[in-house]
């Protein structure tokens, strides 16, 4: 079913996953589209941005944001068009990014948009490499991970949103860059088209040796989105004063208890302590919204100048979008993933 | 056996411990008192320092300084005083901060000497409040802690030499106080001389939950010197964006395992990301040693005013020096342990 400029479909949350979400723990609804009041506009998503961090929000576990509800839509950002306004800065077809979710359509008085312009390049960009997953990759790197010419930086999911920028700024500002990724197909594109140093497959059962190899210097910063192997790997790897910002868990997501033992915590506070490493979690707009305008500045020209490359990876179809999510959980996504919800115009 | 001028015992490293430190890793060694070459001088012990850290000079796992060789004397900072010298710049009579270890007479070139003047007030204090232990409550609460006003900090081993001055310095910023310590005796102290708002025994059976009452705004500066259990139970209390230095882990000094599972590894890594918590390991001299000058300065002033508060836990004899390290590792000290050596003159 595709959009409709009289119904509005909507994907909500219809009983919480433990572990793996599955398709039942959504439901496609359909209602009337809602009309904007006075002050209000009425927005029609054209692309909804996929993220690991979603299936955090499908789980009542005490975290960093409030869960979805039952029987609510499925948070996400979207790149929307305004389709009515009665918002004197809104006018109709002007194009917004948007938190308005896993839905055809949605009202609001304008807070929280970013204004597109009526004619952006490439509007769906904003929900990737110009959005929250390169500004997560770009200040976490630079603001927490400190890179300097010469150190060594390591970061997994490397072919994903976030990594692929952190990579290549690490290059940008003179480090060796070492990606991890699912498969050989991503990393060779890690490699040949993103342009890091090297790239280790996490399949491998070998990984944690082919990583050692790799980082003959150790590793300076680790930009930690993946957690579980990946993270066991890489601790005994770490420089004295390294730094590891820490913005996501992915491996974890799904995880319903923790693993068996020994307890590593003491393990983990020693090489803190004992090779001095800082480690720091942020969650990107909690931090540092006030800089987001710098970084869509800074990132912009690195696009135009080709020094920057991303790839998108995009599901058609919003009925889709609970498929894309489980699939992403599980790295099948080459790029940033995000479903096309309707036309442009 | 008391100090002599033409012997000069020390007591050096017997034995790798496995767990606890026992009598037999020790062995108190006489030899004839070295004379200092052309540019050198020869330093007679008055104090010598006794501190957490010696525990894991005393083992061969990997960490941030070279381990104790069997054989050789242990390390340790001490206050001497030049009773010899073929060097200009240091005059017979000298008091200096040295790193001469545990022995009654070192040889030196100067490098590495703070010199204390001919006739300072309080010399052990600079092995105290004044030396490493003060330098590394000061820098990691301040520098790394960065503490604000109406903000919760918590310590542990809060009367020990480092813990007192976490404290103190936090009230001093305007911050609550709350300190974890081993007995009533010492909690007393804690918050009756020092002025702590609060004070747990971490011998308490209930100490995780008098600490969650203590602290009804959360923790935003956990000061790490301890690990284990004291972690355990302030892991959940941490508020967003707390601060965590991490300069010690005195519970896992004697540990020679890891612990059952389940593995908590994964846990504290979520618990970083999702309060965005900063952990930050440090080794005093290693990161700020250019800033002693700045702490001394702040620091006496601070003990001039009154405004810090000071206890030392003063062992007589280097003989008994092994036995004063095993009882401060078990937390039998009241205040900061040192050991006098010899006399003044």
């Amino acid at each position: 079913m595709p959009q409709s400029s009289s119904l509005n479909r909507r994907i909500v949350l219809a009983s919480r996953p433990r572990g793996e979400p599955a398709d039942s723990d959504f439901r496609l609804e359909t209602d009337a589209v809602p009309e904007p009041g006075p002050g209000q506009l009425l927005l029609r998503t054209v692309y909804l941005s996929l993220d690991p961090y979603m299936r955090g929000r499908m789980s009542d576990a005490p975290s960093y944001a409030e869960p979805v509800q039952v029987g609510q839509p499925m948070v996400g950002g979207t790149v929307a068009r305004v389709v009515a306004s009665r918002h004197a800065d809104y006018p109709v077809g002007e194009w917004v990014l948007s938190q308005s979710g896993w839905q055809d359509y949605a009202v609001s008085d304008g807070s929280g948009l970013l204004k597109l312009g009526s004619a952006p390049e490439r509007p769906s960009y904003s929900l990737g490499v110009l959005g929250m997953p390169g500004f997560t990759g770009y200040m976490g790197l630079l603001d927490i991970g400190q890179p300097k010419a010469g150190e060594t930086v390591v970061v997994a999911a490397a072919s994903g949103a976030v990594g692929a920028v952190v990579g290549q700024l690490a290059k940008i500002h003179g480090c060796k860059a070492v990606g991890i990724a699912g498969g050989a197909d991503k990393c060779r594109y890690v490699v040949e088209e993103l342009g890091f140093d090297a790239c280790i497959d996490h399949r491998d059962p070998a990984m944690a040796n082919l990583l050692a190899k790799a980082v003959p210097q150790g590793i300076d910063v680790y930009f930690e989105n993946v957690g579980g192997a990946v993270f066991d790997a890489v601790l005994p790897l770490l420089n004295p004063r390294a730094r590891v910002p820490v913005c996501g868990l992915i491996s974890a997501y799904n995880a319903t208890s923790l693993p068996d033992g020994p307890d590593r915590l003491p393990l983990l506070m020693r090489t803190i302590l004992t090779k001095r490493i800082k480690m720091q979690g942020f969650i990107i707009f909690n931090e540092y919204a006030p800089r987001f305008g710098e970084f869509r500045a800074a990132m912009q020209e690195l696009l135009r100048d080709g020094r920057i490359k991303y790839r998108e990876d995009v599901v058609d179809g919003l009925e889709n979008a609970p498929r894309g999510l489980m699939g992403l959980l599980k790295g099948e996504n080459a790029g940033k993933r995000i479903v096309r919800v309707g036309p442009d115009e």
